[in-house]
């Protein structure tokens, strides 16, 4: 995991050069750089890895999924969106660079991520190519990321369409797990698998990423600032929809271990101690609760 | 001129399918479906039209280009950049939809237009595909567009790195020469155009660029709210650079007088109507100012 995680690091930093205009590249590169568990690129490698591809020819991919969460982040944390100062434990993008060039650095990953996959994706077949950049647009888009934050926003405003149980659930399938299944998607796309193999992964994804929010609701509720790196307790003071505040503590936790033991289940037979280190990780934390 | 106008509006409508959740799909479609000139995709059909390209094989990209521009406005409108409350005469994108919306709303652009031009150009070339989609995410992101925005903002806090005069060419090759490039350039790809023949259209591009822009600084000095249908003056209020108020109006005026003949001087040969009469408009309009 550490040495996926050091490879994607290095990558991150060699693709994104520092140069003129520097402000927006700087700008780009402080909230991209920011240590974080790179957990979606990580994935993306690992899907490829043991479908049996190089994670060479899938790198730049992986690296463009970061940037696109990065690039979320960045916008996520304007004052007109969650309004959040702190990000990875340090200042936001936008208390750092101001928030026009916040929205631009923004801007500008969300375009640079395909153009990286482009330039640098010299392993794979054209067709390959063209087809992680039709995911990455869909995933990244209206159809995906942003309808999750959109109905997100929405529901804050007490504005459901559906009902909260499916609300909660199309935000977070959206928001959280669509970047979890962009990534595995790639990764299974770059190996060459068959549609059965990334629907595989697509619902293992779809299950680890509700996971993961509820992970991170419960963790919101209980948690430090000092643990998080982030401020904490919003979801709560603000009336939030979370999977907490609609289910309750406990029967979120049990959600949580459901979901989870159904990645474990689904993902058993690749014996990944990538994956089963991703899995075990958040379910020790979330054991260590009670 | 009319006549592609038309189609380009109507393909806009067809490709921008208002679906769940509904409120992104209205933000992305009430700016882009505003009433605009739709120059750059016009211009973008007119290169391949001339070049012996059908003109429907290079409509999913040519309306791609307009939804980047128009993702530019919308955020470039946001309080936090040129806090502008109308555009194309009606209320800009975050007076209607909110900050956070807005925002959004352009991000949903910027990979809706990709995505648009993967799915729909189906008489392309896989290779023209992913040539058309670098040259997108180059001239979109920190390569392009977005360091003329960044150079621009610096530029008003009287920030250089180089003079004024390489500054304001910077800005604006980049900011606004920088669409009109893409098109050409896309509109050239399409028709399986030559090295020379792209980069005949590209400094056709960038001088008309450059020509347009420095029409509207000359335009904001001298023009009213009414015929712009944006808020004017502002650059001459706030102590920007532009061409007015580095070389004077009577300078302003010869700049761009020259640029538009040596446009008139590169297009000639092609006999189009199109091109001579965006260039005649933009000249008649300079030349009723004296």
């Amino acid at each position: 995991m550490k040495e996926l995680i050091d490879l994607v690091n290095e990558h991150l930093d060699e693709y994104l050069q520092i140069t003129y205009p520097e402000d927006i590249f700087k700008a780009m590169k402080y909230t991209l750089m920011l240590p974080g568990k790179r957990l979606r690129p990580v994935m993306c490698l690992e899907t490829a890895r043991i479908l049996g591809c190089d994670i060479k020819k899938v790198m730049p991919a992986a690296c463009a999924i970061e940037m696109l969460h990065v690039q979320s982040l960045i916008h996520d944390d304007l004052p007109c969106m969650d309004n959040d100062d702190f990000r990875r434990g340090k200042p936001s993008n936008h208390k750092v660079f101001g928030e026009a060039n916040a929205v631009l650095a923004g801007d500008a990953l969300l375009t640079f991520a395909p153009q990286v996959i482009i330039e640098k994706s010299k392993d794979l077949s054209m067709t390959q190519v063209v087809r992680i950049l039709h995911e990455y647009t869909k995933f990244a888009g209206a159809y995906g990321l942003i309808a999750g934050q959109v109905v997100d926003i929405e529901s804050e405003g007490g504005k459901y369409v559906k009902s909260p149980e499916e609300t909660l659930d199309f935000i977070h399938l959206n928001k959280t797990a669509v970047l979890f299944r962009l990534a595995v998607r790639i990764g299974a796309i770059a190996a060459g698998a068959d549609d059965e193999t990334i629907e595989e992964f697509d619902d293992f994804a779809k299950k680890f990423g509700l996971a993961f929010q509820i992970y991170d609701d419960i963790m919101d509720e209980v948690s430090s600032f000092e643990e998080l790196g982030k401020t904490i307790g919003k979801d709560k003071n603000s009336g939030k929809l979370t999977y907490v505040s609609l289910y309750g503590l406990e029967d979120a936790q049990n959600k949580f271990k459901y979901l989870i033991k159904e990645c474990y289940d689904i993902i058993e037979k690749y014996h990944s101690k990538v994956f089963e280190e991703i899995l075990d990780k958040l379910q020790n934390r979330i054991g260590s609760l009670k």
